[in-house]
């Protein structure tokens, strides 16, 4: 026994030809000469991109298992191993291990520049479960699977098996497959109550396929692992956003309503919205992506990608704005990091110098589907200076609120940056500092706290530097993988990861493949939005294929109904996006959060606790008025009923406007909740 | 230089860090520490079966490079090279390069028994062209991507950009991909004329796609890998039939016609029979599935699988094979090595102890589509020569002249074989055991050369045992990688690997997923088997969504002036196939191998030559009346128009019924050639 006294937070106890590190009395390593639990190695990748959609393949040329372990210096708070393939030979690799306040980090020196692979096993157990990873869609507990970890366009289909996924990959190379995110993040939690985040941009892939182990692999050598644990799953969220960062609360125009998504100008704005205030809808902003003109392509309408106001589409905005704003409604925006080749920013940029090169120095050009444009460095400070200023001139200080701030994943990987950084590592980096430009913006005009903007692209540290994820852009449809069931798995797996505050496109978004949003999807999605932190519509990339909030009466009556009950909510939503900005404690919670000792609780990925109190499924299959819901072991009271469960397994009526919501009849809002149904 | 006299056939020349060897003037690698060409690793296979379809998997634990050379012992024909991966550390293993007759030999020695993987890389250059690899369907020039070397269904469809492959892989695992193959082979063929065998029946993966090296990656340390060249092609084909064996001549009976696969009992052979007859189709046979019975299943008619008469659909056989026989008309049926759990073969085999056992000790029951099989365990001595007797007794003394010997691909991995071998090293080498046995049962029988029996499975050994390959079970479409065009790389690539004698469902077989034979198709079919070395129609797994040879008189009188022509063109096939028999020179052949110099012609996969005077490009697109053909340069005759042609990319009129076939101007056949048009 190495290093174990009494104040020290973890030992590495030598055994029989290894090591044990124990991390209190969690096991995270069991090293031995025929289970190492370090291996380096040299690949080659070939990275392949399609308008987001990447293509990854590694011709692996060595990977070798460091059997071979001495441990070699010990002093109070750290301990080094010194690992070789032989046990004649030159240590490949050296772990430190060390505390860092409670945490324990191990970094990695004396590794040959040769080296661009590590795997490292971190121990596990069979039920063990495992969650994290940024924002994952198609499953929540990730144990079985790999998840490679690759800021990316998410997939249109997202599974193999479905039709949707093929022909999007015959036709555009877009289908993408389970793991497929906007937002990875090299950072797991465990359900035996600890997370292990490594500190890299690299491209990784964490495996939780094995039985033993998990083995988490980099393409570089990170800078360092760290750990953390908790005693329970509230002080570990605690922990895990202490140390990536959180969210500040919601601007309180927040809960004044729904954002409406709405394009097409400004009489078609004000006739939608007169429509929905005259129908009782409770509206909290618009968001009109088409601010700044648009352009037509085969996949839909697309924007104009110069980011400055189009008064031919949205004429007197200028005015309607600080209107709209003394209503009560504001105005959102869309702006994303890159400038398309017809426009004037993209002159600016260009001339000055701001944007990625290729190979040959001339400006790197992005094919985001029938245009191209150019990549704003962010590597260059000056560039950034300029897009902050953008950001203030043209969206701030024109009177936007909010905006969509899109995109991040595309830097492709052959681009030269001004800092001469490789673009492979900086491609997981950029969506971060994508974030980081619109926060800085936002901190400079002083607008903190009042100005809200939300992302799909994510990676480590969006946390600090995004208030708000939405979960990118679904399919029209009821598919598992791809559609209104996908996102409450991203809410919670981002959650757990930092990222307490999150919503999605009611509706969705991708209508391709024969998709089209139906009336019945769309009510369904809003019912399960009135349970989210923010509300917020979207046309469609196709809306003339997709059902609209305003098609028809029932649908504008059942959509003030939800955002009533938004409205309603406020006072206890607020208590949980102060819980959020305060403890780093998500507002959408998985059950076993709160129900620590109901194994199946740590299952379940479609529903979600809306903050302590409030039991969310939401009905996700098309054609059913009954919903099965498991409940822990509580007192619950279904909202719209008010009958009593006390757990299990239950079935309730869920026709359309009712999604199976219950409360804990001992929640001090209850009377809150009660007044609920009678909206 | 250490080993370069004149009479050495190799040598081994010590370089900086490493080594060269050179075979005559050929460069087969080049060692040096940062390149080095051997790697040695371990890893942990996961393959699962589902109905002939495999998925792979490897969890690589360790692939370790290893760089350091030492040239131990030099003897007169032999050296030895000790390979470890540190300069202070043992050999992880020896290559003793010799002498082997003319060939150059490399075996391996002193390799841990932990080590289960091996790669070996062999020296490429850009331009090179590879071929072989056994039966190949998608490509011949192999290339620019990694093929896969394990026997199995060859996939429906075989192309993931096709919506026939989606829905064979979605709907029953099975739609596979371009290097599916019923028949595999660990040797490749160099267009630098030599080849390169390796000796293992492991699962192994050859990646030629890499530009200086190829990579050939076992998964065992293999017995040895062979090497030999020539001067030409035709001297290398023959060197690779001297190793693998050559396929003796077809029966003279063969060229009486084509042989009709019928279905359906006695009565209806009889009616087909005749009017085929009537109508003028030259017939060597009849070739009936379901002699032995037929069940009826989800994916169509299915056989009997208890491998005897059936009098009940076949009353009268037994006396009107012979009759037929008188004729000049033989009786081919089919059998293969599996028996339904349904039948008496298997309750016999069952009671002695003939068939694979699963874990328990039990009987293993493959699925073959709704329903269950015993696997007879051709490792077992017994039980091969009970089998041998079956066919003997079952087949032969009942008056079969031929038969398909189908599958051989079905070997579970988990399978316990009465040799104790690993079935995962015994799966691979299944089709060959299964060849022997019918090779076996025919020569007990003393009925060696009036017998003949044809496979679709295969590997290394296949050339001495199987008389004739068909391409397998093509779909019944225009597809390039599963229709019409994927058998042409299949004769070709499995015509360099030493199996000169070749054919094809004409017609197809596949009817899956919306996929029906058109008359169209089934006519371009029969008009290419005119050009192979024997024509025979099938039903199809689905005979009523496939055009039949006798739905109308057109087709009957296309398939009457096509089986003409066959039977015209006897003395000259009759040469070509004494020529595979004598020399190993396979009937179709690439254009390269009698124009050696003509570099477009290494890169032609849908043409061939029927021997050296006849150049066949089928048609092999729908709805089309010309075609475009490159013809090497030499005096060509277009066949149907008598036109001459001095090579280049030349149009013909290619209407059904003239596929574009030229002779050679200067061919000792040019009279038959010519009378060929007048039929």
């Amino acid at each position: 026994m190495i290093n174990q006294t009494e104040k020290k937070i973890f030992s590495v106890n030598e055994i029989d030809g290894g090591f044990e590190l124990l991390f209190g009395n969690l096991k995270l390593m069991k090293h031995t000469k025929t289970s190492p639990v370090v291996f380096i190695g040299k690949g080659e990748e070939n990275i392949e991109m399609y308008r987001g959609n990447f293509k990854i393949e590694d011709y692996l040329i060595e990977r070798i298992a460091l059997r071979y372990t001495k441990i070699e210096s010990v002093n109070d708070n750290k301990v080094t191993i010194a690992f070789s393939n032989h046990s004649n030979t030159e240590a490949a690799i050296i772990l430190t291990i060390k505390q860092d306040r409670e945490r324990l980090k191990i970094e990695f020196n004396n590794v040959s520049d040769d080296v661009n692979r590590l795997w490292i096993r971190i121990n596990s157990y069979q039920n063990e479960k495992v969650y994290g990873c940024g924002e994952q869609l198609s499953y929540f507990n990730l144990r079985g699977k790999h998840f490679p970890l690759w800021t990316s366009e998410p997939g249109v289909g997202r599974n193999k098996n479905t039709y949707t996924t093929w022909q999007a990959d015959v036709k555009d190379k877009a289908g993408g497959d389970y793991y497929n995110t906007n937002y990875p993040q090299p950072t797991y939690i465990s359900s035996d109550k600890y997370f292990c985040h490594v500190e890299t941009t690299a491209y990784a892939d964490f495996d939780f396929s094995h039985e033993d182990f998990h083995e988490l692999q980099v393409w570089n050598i990170p800078q360092f692992i760290l750990f953390d644990k908790a005693e329970t799953f509230i002080d570990l969220v605690k922990k895990i956003s202490d140390l990536f960062g959180r969210q500040p609360e919601l601007p309180d125009w927040t809960y004044n309503g729904i954002w409406l998504g709405i394009q097409g100008g400004t009489s078609v704005v004000e006739e939608k919205l007169s429509r929905a205030l005259d129908k009782g809808i409770k509206v909290g902003g618009v968001w009109c992506q088409d601010w700044q003109g648009i352009r037509n392509t085969s996949f839909g309408k697309r924007l104009m990608w110069d980011w400055k106001w189009n008064p031919e589409i949205y004429p007197e905005l200028d005015t309607k704005i600080w209107d709209w704003k003394k209503q009560g409604i504001r105005f959102l925006g869309y702006i994303n990091p890159y400038v398309a080749v017809d426009g004037d920013l993209y002159k600016t940029a260009s001339q000055k110098g701001y944007l990625a090169k290729n190979h040959k120095g001339e400006d790197y050009l992005v094919d985001f589907g029938e245009f191209d444009c150019g990549v704003v460095d962010f590597t260059n400070p000056e560039a950034c200076k300029w897009y902050r200023q953008v950001i203030k001139e043209n969206l701030i200080d024109f009177g936007l609120d909010g905006w969509m701030a899109d995109f991040g994943e595309y830097l492709p990987t052959d681009v030269e940056l001004a800092s001469a950084e490789s673009a492979k590592l900086m491609h997981n980096a950029w969506p971060v500092l994508w974030a980081k430009i619109n926060d800085e913006a936002v901190r400079e005009a002083g607008r903190s706290g009042d100005i809200v903007y939300f992302m799909r692209a994510g990676y480590t540290g969006t946390q600090n530097y995004c208030p708000l994820l939405w979960a990118g852009d679904q399919s029209v449809n009821w598919s598992l993988d791809d559609g209104l069931a996908s996102v409450i798995p991203a809410a919670l797996s981002s959650g757990m990861c930092g990222n307490g505050l999150h919503h999605s496109d009611i509706g969705g978004y991708t209508s391709l493949h024969g998709n089209k949003r139906t009336k019945e999807l769309f009510m369904r999605w809003a019912e399960m939005g009135a349970f989210t932190p923010v509300m917020r519509t979207h046309e469609g990339n196709r809306p003339y294929d997709c059902f609209q909030f305003d098609d028809d009466d029932e649908s504008l009556e059942h959509l003030a109904r939800m955002t009533n009950i938004y409205v309603k909510l406020k006072p206890y939503i607020k208590t949980l996006v102060k819980a959020n900005a305060d403890e780093g404690i998500p507002v959408q919670r998985p059950l076993f959060m709160h129900y620590e000792n109901d194994e199946k609780a740590y299952n379940i990925q479609y529903e979600y606790l809306f903050g302590r109190d409030l039991l969310v499924a939401p009905v996700y299959k098309s054609s059913v008025t009954e919903w099965e819901v498991y409940l822990p072991n509580d007192q619950w009271i279904h909202i719209w009923t008010g009958k009593e469960y006390m757990g299990g397994d239950v079935k309730v009526n869920a026709p359309i406007g009712c999604p199976a919501v219950f409360y804990r009849k001992n929640s001090p809002y209850a009377d809150l909740f009660q007044m609920i149904s009678k909206i």
